[in-house]
């Protein structure tokens, strides 16, 4: 019945390029220095190609590779990426390499890639968050080629990626199983991985990097930076939230509040009695910050998105916290951690630089578009979710017999910013950047209906108990202290809400704010986590103060 | 400063296991006279066990072994399964084996589930979408010991599961790393894989099964079976729904509804002028209704969840459509359909067998709890999206400056269902259940809230623009025929709503019910498609009517 039609013509593509880059292969494996020609060979215009760029990790030496390609050969490429990360992730739009980008999250470029909008070098296709991103490699975003990053891969192509597993498998099973092309960076190669993370039927090129792919420490927090305020709010979250809720599940945000609550556990929740009670299971990265609540015994698990420099020997003597392969290495696993910061948490507890008068909140201010990241899926509530906890049943609404329970999302924030700007602001300044950028949306990154509780150092909200959206406007002018938002509360209503448990002072709470010293931390210093975690832990050098 | 404990008790525990088993074991292998005493000595009591048993795939041979085990050396276990499909799944809680069960879905078994639960014999964790059951393997469902099963297996251990792939690497990622052990029954094993699905790496203990795995064809709907009324809610669906909001990318659902809307596409959607225009990108099972479509043109491409029997020699001569390795076959993977299909979609569409006056559904009836599998996962709007489409766009609501847009879920139901008796009810049997099965919540499948159509004989209520309960309610009612509930409707009521666009009849829609007879499907028997698939397609002997 049907027209005679070829079904292969993805294979076709495939079989045609790595036919013309033979010549540079030795089975699946390439020279250094031919990698700038077989990139050529392998990557026609207008494909779409996904050059991994993780939080942490980067195909670095495919990135500058792929940016020193000739324009006349390869050019209209659209891009996905999850972070952009690296001055060449926007050269290649420069220079008319690729024309079309869809990603997650642009933290470090996100000054340059405004103004590529703005000026037309770049046509955004969407702006994610990273489980969104990877769904969409399944359905409508298939790439035609992959540019990965692995630490070791053996004689036959089985790449080892460690530590820093990140989003490395879900990107080369979309390609490897729909006739993409494969190409990994290898720092090493090896005769034996120590163990196969990416077997090698999935890989079709190997060519080994110039120098080993770019690694950041992004999730370090030197416990020096936290202040008192940010202790008291700590303070405030353990009592008024985590001990309330009996919260046992957590993903905690990568600030310095959220690193003051992990220090302040061994000590002050100690005090309170709270140990082996709440939070033992955490999806997290690996934060040093994190050393003095194992070693006191609170946490029983942690699964991880990606790595983080320095932790490698610690996580491989803690075998029973962390996601360890037979090796002695973590396995990460950015999908998979992601899908469980969705759906499977008590709490997602973040920061934020603007929150409005409703409760919505975002980190895109004027002139950067920096993209949405993980936040958003780990801090919204799955309206999917079926399964139950005391945590998220304890959300559940009093009057509705087919109600059910919530996910918490807490926001913690300072009511002034570092840079002594108000955070609590009438319209945020997305509502601007839709503008200027032409995004279908309001950029916010976690919305008001989702946002169950924020803390700042005046009190906690409990959002998700207001009646309407003048109670809840009601509640968060109550602790925006002297912001123009908070100026607008009044004595009386606040006296009502702390009456009816939707907002909570240090004092309710039973919180001392004279308790709230650097001295009740875990940790006051990087030498202490490194004592904490009996050497094992091994700081990059950019944060020792000794030699 | 901690106290000297032990990080490493989980492998120590793995470790002692494995020795107790040595004489049993050649490296990874083992015989299957062996694998009741494997078990007694790889399995402690109370350990936490996950047992494959996908939608299709079974792993039958370890499920009956496990069944055989002796309770007094095993017992206790907290089985976490995705599928309770087998009479032994259940034996091993009368047997005393196991005691507590965590799952998704218990379609075959679910009235032996409700009367184990009532009485008893089985305490439920609680019921899950998959997504949210693999999210937990990482989080606090961590096991310590894994049940799966595979095509071919080499004599290193690396896995092939091909067409079938479904759940395994989720399931063996979350034990693999976290130090419980990988057993694996094999249906055969090989000097060579035709590719590994899961490297040896993460595998302990291979057995040999006394047969192959259990493989059921669950998403062959025979084309003989669409009523005319069925036809008629696809012509509404296609025009009302697909067209109206520009659908790019769909998963549905596996009822005779959808199956419909598959047979029409060649048709009655090449009349409208619709080919090329929607549906390029489905997330679906390959069901052998989509012949038709991917062979007329219509269907860019297909990623699935898992297999379907008789399919395979079609896919693999299709690769441009589906997700096929180099080996020819298709890989499948669950934990990625569903997160596709939760994140990536513009649409799902599905059926249900009751739907309350707020439009709140439910497949739980009266004396069986058959749990939710994936459909509340795909059949919510996930609040943590941020990409956007045209589809999703199209329901952006137009007075809210912060607004965006929605996830289209679409419930198609015939106002009495196969058992005469009426599908819109006042309350769901899903709130008794509630109550004899001592559950947290009401089982409702897919919420009034996120559901955002409703196709009938009737009508569609588009539910999506309705400003309050009551408008939502009346929407309802209108397109419910004469049900309890569509009776209340009254025509001025009912004019309203299709002058508003709020609910659109068939001829609202420019749909003739003339039209919809059975030739207007493009296959009309299992003879059609293997027709359409140019031999391809071999339908299981069950659905052959000739020999």
């Amino acid at each position: 019945m049907s027209e005679i039609k070829s079904w292969t013509t993805h294979r076709d593509a495939k079989q045609q390029k790595l036919e013309n880059a033979a010549s540079l292969l030795d089975g699946k494996f390439a020279k250094t220095k031919d990698a700038k020609e077989l990139l050529e060979l392998l990557i026609s215009s207008n494909d779409k190609v996904v050059l991994e760029g993780d939080n942490q990790k980067q195909a670095s030496f495919l990135s500058k590779v792929l940016a020193s390609v000739d324009p006349e050969k390869v050019h209209g490429l659209h891009m996905i990426m999850s972070s952009i990360s690296r001055p060449e992730h926007l050269d290649i739009f420069d220079l008319g390499i690729a024309n079309k980008m869809d990603f997650s999250f642009a933290g470090p470029q996100s000054t340059r890639v405004s103004q590529m909008v703005a000026d037309g070098t770049m046509q955004v296709g969407d702006i994610h968050t990273y489980l969104e991103l990877y769904a969409r490699l399944f359905v409508d975003l298939i790439p035609n080629v992959v540019l990965v990053a692995a630490d070791k891969v053996d004689r036959e192509g089985n790449l080892y990626t460690g530590n820093n597993t990140e989003e490395t498998p879900v990107i080369v099973e979309s390609a490897a199983f729909k006739d993409g092309i494969v190409i990994v960076q290898a720092n090493e190669i090896v005769d034996k991985v120590p163990r196969v993370d990416i077997p090698s039927d999935w890989v079709d090129v190997v060519i080994p990097a110039d120098e080993p792919y770019q690694l950041e420490p992004l999730f370090t927090r030197d416990p020096q930076n936290i202040t008192e305020l940010q202790i008291l709010m700590g303070m405030m979250a353990i009592r008024g939230i985590y001990e309330k809720h009996n919260v046992q599940s957590v993903n905690h945000g990568v600030g310095f509040n959220t690193a003051a609550i992990e220090l302040l556990l061994p000590t002050y929740g100690e005090q309170l009695g709270l140990k082996g009670k709440i939070v033992p299971n955490w999806e997290v990265n690996p934060t040093p910050t994190l050393i003095p609540a194992i070693e006191s015994g609170w946490i029983k698990s942690i699964h991880s998105f990606g790595g983080e420099v320095g932790m490698e020997k610690y996580i491989a003597a803690r075998p029973d916290i962390f996601f360890v392969g037979k090796d002695g290495s973590m396995r990460s696993n950015r999908a998979y951690g992601q899908m469980a910061g969705q759906y499977a948490l008590d709490m997602f507890v973040g920061s934020t630089l603007q929150i409005d008068k409703y409760g919505n909140s975002s980190t895109v201010t004027n002139g950067r578009l920096s993209g949405f990241g993980g936040a958003p899926n780990m801090g919204s509530n799955p309206t999917g979710r079926r399964h139950s906890t005391p945590a998220w049943q304890s959300l559940r609404p009093d009057n509705d017999p087919l109600g059910k329970g919530q996910k918490l999302v807490v926001q913690m924030v300072e009511t002034f910013g570092s840079n002594k700007k108000p955070v609590f602001v009438d319209h945020l300044d997305a509502e601007e950047v839709r503008k200027e950028a032409k995004l279908k949306n309001v950029p916010i990154m976690i919305y008001s209906e989702d946002t169950t509780h924020i803390v700042t150092e005046e009190g906690i909200a409990y959002l998700y108990k207001t009646d309407s959206m003048a109670e809840r406007q009601a509640a968060i002018e109550a602790i925006a202290g002297v912001t123009p938002v908070g100026l607008r509360s009044d004595a009386k209503t606040l006296a009502d809400l702390r009456a009816r448990g939707i907002v909570a002072l240090p004092e309710d709470l039973g919180v001392s704010r004279g308790q709230a010293k650097r001295s009740l931390l875990a940790a006051q210093t990087m030498d202490d986590l490194v004592e904490w975690s009996n050497g094992l832990y091994n700081p990059p050098a950019k944060f020792r103060s000794w030699s």
